[in-house]
């Protein structure tokens, strides 16, 4: 399947100049969604992640998925003060300024083989400090999945060079 | 299984009085996730929807297991400005003002049958909202599916008052 050609892409959003790559098509779509799914749990089944953990907000469709294919537990990985328990929380650079990601302390377990995902990999930034945020609660990342990949960016690049294993699915470079 | 168990209390949050029902215990644990979709995916596999529809953020995690279980398509309802292509928006009360819900014009097309998830149903405003707005782009609500009904807070009569089919799995009243 094309799963490139089920991704929209809407120009200046969010603001002018970014292509911005819009995945709502590919969900909406029964078979490519399924596919994205099928694939992904393809390439775990023999060596199964004891957790998920999921990226908000779009991380939680495909890691929800996927999580519930593998027979896997999911942990949410969220934004600023969304989390009502205690939590461990990363901070990372934006743009301008910086932001922050949590995670419930006891959502891992130490030892606990996780599987990051999130739908797109950009600068990697949130895709790194979640790795850090999971491994301070003892887990270990087995692999980052993105179906997209926006290698101009360097994200991908980032987290190999950090030593986190990543798999994407499309590639959208140069465009 | 008891569901009930799996699901923490967290008191005093986001405010004072207010008893929190965390969710990501329940979602962390392999087994009680999967039970949840599997309950829901059996209670529909003979009367599949076309789409499932899922509310941000929670609701994407169960809409889009649901949704891949069940061979689906997903459509995310998201928070205003969260969608890059054009929306159709709907408004609703909060206890304090008012909120919007979005979803891409061409998310749902006419007489498709709708799925509408969510983690919990209080009051119902955003549900009742997520309706509307569905049937704004001419879909049809098969049935609104939570995983928690907080009876005391009226949402669920409130939207099947409204015509809406309602199913929760796990009650907590006047706790």
């Amino acid at each position: 399947m094309n799963l490139k050609e089920k991704i929209r892409t809407v120009p200046d959003w969010p603001k002018k100049g970014v292509m911005f790559r819009d995945i709502t098509t590919l969900l909406q779509d029964s078979k490519a969604f399924h596919h994205v799914i099928e694939v992904l749990s393809e390439r775990y089944k023999s060596r199964k992640p004891d957790v998920v953990a999921g990226i908000e907000a779009r991380g939680f469709i495909f890691g929800g998925a996927l999580a519930h294919e593998l027979g896997c537990g999911f942990v949410p990985i969220r934004k600023k003060g969304k989390l009502p328990y205690k939590t461990s929380r990363e901070e990372y650079a934006l743009e301008y300024g910086t932001d922050v990601i949590e995670v419930h302390i006891d959502a891992i377990r130490p030892g606990q083989r996780v599987l990051l995902v999130d739908d797109l990999i950009a600068t990697g930034g949130t895709a790194l400090a979640a790795c850090k945020l999971i491994e301070k609660l003892g887990g270990k990342i087995m692999e980052c999945a993105f179906i997209i990949d926006l290698p101009d960016l360097g994200g991908r690049k980032k987290l190999l060079d950090a030593g986190y294993p990543v798999v994407t699915l499309v590639e959208f470079e140069g465009e």
